[in-house]
């Protein structure tokens, strides 16, 4: 991936380029997987890394489930296309054809489904950083997703998070007792290309927010005062979506030129 | 950073050792904070990244209160100190003293607060991928967290994550709306050095897991059937544990002898 970058992280150095290409180019990829598989060594990484996300009271509370096998990733389709038409039925009129028109999981398309759970009594009844915020186990299971999917861009692999299924239903599928909660269905796998703007944007569905406006200071009612970093906020999210663009353009091309061996 | 990296990762591409260095030696940190203010163009760069975190449904339903006002702080830490008050009182004899010698939280330390919240009706009430698992905005709002956390890393800030509030205290304080809910309270700051293995084990609290134990094929009783996949999950994560160790080790020697401008 290149490395010159534009204006606000013109200054950074190439670790710090190589991860903010990293976060800026990451997909969620629902349409684009090709069936080649994962080599074991990637595939170590990538569980590596989500094993080295923060956890409350370091619970490390995560379990993963390779779903390879063809059965099983037919019945998790199933779970999906049941929740699916549940979901579109959900949609005011003006929005249902739009949505029923998205792909919204690849399932049978990536070798690997990933199941990614989070065992609550994993460090015993009362755990440092939750006595407050009993929720705490389960953000620090996302944050290993967050990981492994940042690590599975930088390897060149598409993940897509798929959330819509009963919960009962994946844990029949997969033999889950009651007492894990699933927290992701990730498809992982190879793919055609990374789209330079989220799917979602790109067919309409909703827009990247202007992040100044998100921004508070102090206080939830005041927002940011300094014309001056307001400003520079703008133009940072701007050179972010440069690099997205520029980068993910580079890499189609030579996914396209460059056949995986 | 080192980019020469051990046994697992000695494949990787610049780009990919640059995020693995930054994921395995990200620390939660409580006790190094230095006064030294954060550039505006970096915390711009550090906003920007959890902007890019994936959303359920592209919602992005998170705002950002910048803390660096002192009273404001004092307040947190009040809030904290109470709370952290209560939850000793929670743990098992055995475990208090411990407990209560352990440095939690750096809000007075650190010259900057950040509260990450989630809007959870930023996108209206429907929203596409949400339809069966409710919570999963949260989440969006905490994969903004480990972006934000990982951009800190590579830029050598240190972020601690409090999670020790009573949750009204820090609605009260920060003047957060009922339907707005609180994912993080972050503390932010330039750090004396980085720990080479998280302070919770070092300390006695808890180890690391061995992650091959974590890993399960196909159903969730079903542990890593083969040897050579599991004894490379192994190595993996030994190649992690010596790339955060000396990569922190270097960072250190260099933070002690070139002071921060």
């Amino acid at each position: 991936m290149p490395h010159t970058l534009p204006d606000s992280f013109d200054q950074c150095d190439p670790l710090q380029s190589a991860l903010y290409t990293t976060l800026f180019t990451r997909r969620d990829v629902r349409s684009q997987f090709l069936p080649d598989a994962i080599p074991d060594d990637v595939l170590a990484r990538l569980l590596t890394a989500a094993h080295y996300a923060p956890s409350v009271g370091f619970m490390q509370p995560w379990s993963f489930i390779l779903v390879r096998d063809t059965a099983t990733r037919q019945s998790l389709h199933q779970a999906f296309s049941e929740a699916h038409l549940e979901a579109a039925a959900m949609f005011p009129d003006e929005q249902r054809d739009k949505y029923q028109r998205l792909k919204l999981a690849g399932i049978l398309d990536a070798p690997l489904s990933l199941c990614i759970t989070c065992d609550r009594e994993r460090a015993g009844k009362v755990v440092l950083g939750r006595t407050h915020m009993p929720e705490m186990d389960l953000y620090s299971t996302v944050c290993a997703v967050q990981n492994l999917w940042l690590a599975a861009r930088a390897e060149g692999l598409g993940v897509g998070w798929v959330s819509i299924f009963q919960r009962e239903r994946l844990h029949q599928i997969l033999g889950i007792p009651d007492n894990i909660q699933v927290i992701a269905l990730l498809c992982i796998g190879y793919v055609s290309h990374f789209e330079a703007t989220p799917e979602l944007q790109t067919k309409g569905w909703r827009k990247r927010l202007p992040l100044e406006s998100l921004v508070m200071e102090n206080q939830w009612d005041q927002p940011l005062s300094g014309t001056e970093f307001r400003q520079m906020i703008v133009q940072t999210q701007q050179s972010a979506e440069v690099i997205a663009h520029n980068t993910n353009k580079a890499v189609n091309e030579s996914l396209l030129t460059t056949p995986k061996s």
